[in-house]
């Protein structure tokens, strides 16, 4: 087999084997397949697509590039949900509490944050003391025994992805359906859960501007882990401004334990407990929509929910009392109330600049090297739709360093206002697969 | 300026500006953009395609990275001609003596041949002590004195072109109109002549397949040498036999001779007579085709066409003794006749096949690397449209080895005979420009 023909092939539109594909991972993985012939495969991909085989063997090629990980020593229905990332998404941290008090096993390997999205593990480790490097043992053996674990890739996950993904970012050649899908499934597929659930995230502050798009991928995605053998669905979320009321890593975890215990933001529940109902059908703890509710409703108010989430960060060796209270979470020197200059309707909320301004208080990274500020970030005091007068508290502003005035006159910018009622647009638009 | 962002605007099928494929064409010259962002570019070229004026652009830049030939010390117009490349293509060595007897400057640098293609340098060189490497002021000084001569790339010409073609070669984007025609104009701009005579092949065993797409890479070439100031013409010539009788280095020689000295065969004598023409008339030394046909006419007939090969092959050193006395050109150890195993008319002649089968017998090079045995070749002794009996001569086999049963079988599938009569192509199909 030459390279050279498989390029020649996807130039021309035609599909590639699963041979084809086959030995180009194992080039990229053994590095006998040159950057510049992998650069130009990857473009003809982007221009000319690839169906929904290839791109399930893309993706299965890039899970065998590495390590595999064996959940089938655990018993019972191992699930695993993945967000495609946004603005103030701490929806791993809440929902697996919720859903794993349910009695299903939630396995899961999360990921750190860059630009304006933020990442779980970032999050989790604004709790001090949570270690998110597991052993592969350590990690069976917790789901084994509470239900809930939330670490970061142990071993070595996908190395071909890494690669790939590396060189996709300086060749114009990350925006493809068919090598996005591929590339967030084969890390899902390795982390090796029976049951997916993908938050596919669209609007403004998401990878996916438009429903249609992340409707394309999301499809793409469920695609692949169906044919792979594993039950894979999807929601559509919103993501045209930030999703609860927090924007930073200590903030967020604050969130969640809110939210486990009933009192969370209505758009973040309301994410929580339909992404809860999905994954309790996929794990066949609940027979329907209606009896998952119950049952995430009955977790929140018995407190078990909030009992489970404890038990994780102590079995990961986080300060539990920074749970019990959250007082005790970092916490910023300042805290500036930013009280609107306008009135009206809230229109828009740019939660993507929104995103880019906490990590300029140093909630985020710029680059992967930077370190993070776990006590910093935003607390949305208003909302799209919410009516405002001039001088109403808009945000509250959680920072270590004093405020500069482009920081000022660029939040202001975030928001919009218009004299018309706005209509909500609901968090979740709608569940595939 | 990023480059990332000039890869992004092509995938997006957006044009780039001057300014933009400067960078690149700079950033390729210089080493300071890396190959898998340069073939990732290239890739979407070739899907996303350039304009007129992009590609014009390139071939502008291409030819500014190294060398340029200045010859407007030569006092006239300076005539230069290319052939996309073919099977027994030896048109510059007689058609370069009857315009150039007639008066027209003509300096012109040609390539070595590669796989079934022959090239105009190793031609020469089968003419004992031939130099094609004359300096850049030999060259000159030869052109203002004789009007002729024929040798190979002096100095650096368009490095950048060399390393882009290296690239495109490995990363399956070879075909496409905007890189092949800036490819092959950025060569002709910088070697300096006034006119340019493109002679673009089309068939089996032609760069072009069907007569549609060389049309297309001809009139891509006009564009770009009309827009850089340059009398660019094209013919389109068939390439689905061998041109004139003979293929090999020696034997194509002595064909070039006997042609020029008005004994050459129909097909090989009209292209030259053709192209002679619009030589002449781009250079101003004929007011019409039927002018010019008389004076290229009266160039062969009279000798003087003769005389001007021979004079161009004492200027640049060879034995004149052998132009007389073609007998003295190399001789193949071996002289085998293929007499045909079928009756019919001639219905097909595989080019392509037949130049690879030339190759074999030490004609042609494999790769770049290989040695050329100048004696070997073959000669037509039937074409397309003949009516032959069982036992006809097709074709006379000049060989330095014993033939192998296999390149016999081969050799026999090259032909393929009909019973009806064969309707002749003209050897040129159309003019452009």
């Amino acid at each position: 087999m030459r390279f050279l023909d498989i390029i020649e092939k996807k130039k021309n539109k035609l599909a590639l084997t699963d041979e084809e594909i086959q030995f180009w991972i194992d080039g990229v993985t053994n590095d006998t397949i040159p950057d510049y012939q992998t650069s130009s495969l990857l473009m003809a991909i982007v221009l000319n697509g690839m169906d929904e085989k290839e791109t399930a063997k893309l993706a299965e090629a890039m899970m065998n590039s590495g390590d595999v990980l064996d959940l089938s020593g655990i018993p019972g229905i191992k699930s695993d949900k993945h967000s495609t990332g946004g603005v103030g998404d701490k929806t791993s941290l809440a929902l697996g509490a919720m859903v794993a008090a349910c009695g299903l096993k939630v396995a899961k390997m999360s990921g750190r944050g860059l630009g304006h999205t933020g990442g779980t593990l970032d999050k989790l480790e604004s709790i001090e003391g949570f270690n998110i490097f597991l052993t592969e043992d350590q990690f069976k053996k917790q789901v084994s025994e509470i239900g809930l674990s939330i670490i970061g890739q142990t071993g070595e996950l996908v190395p071909a992805d890494k690669k790939l993904y590396a060189l996709r970012d300086v060749t114009a050649t990350v925006n493809s359906i068919p090598l996005i899908a591929s590339s967030i499934m084969s890390k899902k597929l390795a982390s090796g859960s029976n049951t997916i659930l993908l938050d596919v995230k669209y609007g403004e502050g998401a990878f996916m501007q438009t429903i249609e798009d992340a409707k394309t991928l999301a499809n793409a995605m469920i695609s692949i882990g169906n044919r792979l053998g594993r039950n894979t669905m999807a929601m559509i979320t919103d993501m045209n401004q930030p999703l609860g009321n927090t924007i930073g890593n200590a903030l967020e975890v604050e969130e969640a334990i809110e939210t486990v215990k009933g009192n969370g933001p209505k758009d973040f529940t309301e994410l929580c407990m339909c992404a809860g109902e999905i994954m309790l059908m996929q794990g066949k703890i609940a027979n329907s929509k209606e009896e998952a509710r119950k049952m995430l409703q009955e977790a929140i108010s018995s407190g078990k929910a909030f009992e489970k989430l404890l038990q994780m960060v102590e079995y990961q060796g986080g300060n539990v009392e920074q749970i019990k209270n959250t007082k005790l979470l970092p916490q910023a020197k300042f805290v500036t109330e930013m009280k609107s200059r306008e009135a009206g309707y809230v229109e828009h909320i740019h939660s993507q600049q929104l995103g880019i301004l906490a990590m300029h208080l140093g909630a985020g990274r710029a680059t992967k090297e930077d370190s993070i500020n776990y006590a910093v970030g935003l607390r949305m005091n208003s909302k799209k739709g919410d009516k405002i007068e001039t001088g109403d508290l808009l945000c509250t502003v959680y920072h270590d360093e004093e405020l500069k005035q482009e920081w000022i006159e660029n939040f202001y910018k975030t928001f919009s206002f218009t004299d018309n009622k706005v209509d909500p647009i609901p968090i979740v638009e709608e569940i595939l697969g």
